[in-house]
């Protein structure tokens, strides 16, 4: 893997935080942030309404950062990740506004939910909106490789919402089966961006591919964290409901792995709790979590979690030291220490 | 424009029907069909359940016909239409299934429709899964100025479907406004099929934009024309129930025409038929239906539609005569006398 290695920008000493990553792209980001509003502006009333309200919710903004840091990694010292930033983040926030009607969830970073607030119809609909400036921005840029990469990956992402609506419920889903459908809904976008950044860098094939591959690492790492914290983090902070995915019959790790590892009178206490969910959720969430506990669930789902942040940060050491570099291995380190 | 004649197929006499038309292309919509079931094929269950459901439920494959036939008049003999028609059919087909989600729609095609049958989440995601597989065929056909004509069509077609949702119930819309949403909801796409065709056909940017407009007028004849069968039309051959626009609140050009002419009294009895609408539907729709019959709403609307087929035949007609022309003309004449 010696090619890969490419001399380029400083040596970095101090261990770096997510918090000043984010502040190393602030004025990237803050780009981004008003090409995302400037892409949501519509002679259509609703449209810019509901954009503006899921533009400035914020969010984390991991993918954007994901191209920019690849890109600039690469060498890339143009723009154009302000375009593609945008493709991958209207995307992603089109699937939240499918995935909150499919849900019927009512809350959503902290505040209500786009249906809540707009109802079903808006949030399919300019969802759809979401998808279609996409493909438009994609079509102005034009670059075919960029819109191969995403559309594969968007084909995988839809696939991964109808698998998840199939495995609703089903208690017997396996890690396998389950480590599939979060390939598909989260980490195969989440590679599409390191994909673009590499591309955008004009990297070899050997490091596009490796760059790939760290972001499908990352992207695991991160779905598996988001479904631990569904069950482990404070309302206030995830900015929706603890204990969503037990409602919604959502069968997560976690979950799982308990189910595995359950005793006959625990996997028809589950049952019941699950499939008969009367009764109040918060005390029915205590009883899992007790569970989950006793049979090491959770740190069971950290430990994947962090495995995957480990190959990934693996695949980039690498490449040559950089700051980039640096940020990047923070990244992946933030994705599995984060607690929202 | 005398650029645009360019000798070309046989010159040809009798007037010819739609079913003329469908049967002279039989074999190539045939070949669009198997593309369809084939892009419909996924390891994800419920993706080729619904899918095959939607793709032999019918329709009319008006657009495929015209991607195909736009392309063989300008002279194009490959079969790239096929995954340009999968494209548009797939486009078209989503916005079927978050058009019946958004509508709460219980039949369409003379069946229940897909919502009904397999429920609000299956149809978004699958819908979401469509539109991704449209991306994913231009991805692979990989041409800028196809990617663009759609990308730019589909923009228009989810800014309509906001529209139409923000104008519900407005009674007092303008014959203005709805001529926008129905552009932009279908007329934009039936004219991306014909700009489609011609760039298959590499023609002069003089004949795509001709035929281009050939398409947008094509387009807008479709939507007056079903706009008007959905009050005067038989449930049975329509395959949905007539007078779904006036449950439903969708305030289409008959009812804007006859709110706009109908007496102070008359608009009364239609503001509470409209905005209340308690007791029985066919009661309801009987009533509207004498007072369009009174102010000739039907008939105005259907004026409208045949101008803008008699729009689209001149442009066609500055075309060299061939059998493919004459096939186009049917088309448009089609578009208005249908009766489902």
């Amino acid at each position: 893997m010696s090619q890969i290695l490419q001399r380029r920008g400083a040596p970095f000493q101090r261990p770096m935080r997510f918090e000043d990553v984010v502040e190393g792209v602030r004025s990237e980001l803050d780009e981004v942030d008003n090409a995302l509003l400037a892409n949501l502006e519509s002679d259509v009333p609703l449209i810019p309404a509901i954009g503006n309200y899921l533009a400035r919710g914020g969010g984390k903004r991991v993918r954007p950062i994901l191209v920019l840091l690849t890109s600039r990694l690469c060498g890339y010292e143009g723009a154009r990740y302000i375009t593609h930033s945008c493709v991958v983040e209207f995307i992603h926030t089109a699937t939240l506004l499918h995935d909150d009607v499919v849900d019927s969830s009512q809350v959503r970073r902290g505040g209500p939910s786009a249906n809540a607030r707009w109802g079903n119809e808006a949030s399919v609909l300019v969802g759809d909106y979401l998808f279609a400036k996409s493909l438009w921005l994609l079509a102005a840029d034009s670059d075919p490789r960029i819109i191969q990469a995403v559309s594969n990956a968007t084909v995988y992402l839809s696939e991964g919402e109808v698998l998840q609506l199939i495995n609703e419920f089903n208690l017997a889903a396996s890690e396998k089966s389950y480590l599939d459908v979060i390939y598909r809904k989260t980490a195969a976008l989440i590679a599409s961006c390191c994909q673009i950044g590499a591309i955008l860098g004009k990297a070899s094939s050997e490091r596009e591919q490796a760059l790939t591959e760290f972001g499908r690492n990352v992207g695991y790492a991160f779905q598996l964290v988001d479904d631990v914290l569904d069950y482990t983090a404070k309302s206030e902070r995830l900015g929706k409901p603890v204990g969503n995915d037990l409602t919604e019959g959502n069968v997560t790790l976690p979950l799982i792995h308990l189910y595995r590892l359950a005793g006959e009178g625990e996997k028809q206490t589950i049952r019941e709790l699950f499939l008969e969910p009367n009764g109040n959720p918060d005390g029915r969430l205590q009883i899992i979590l007790e569970m989950m506990k006793k049979h090491g669930a959770i740190e069971y789902t950290m430990k994947q979690a962090r495995d995957y942040a480990e190959r990934a940060k693996a695949i980039l050491k690498k490449f040559e030291t950089s700051h980039h570099q640096q940020a990047l291995l923070s990244l992946a380190d933030y994705v599995v220490e984060r607690e929202q």
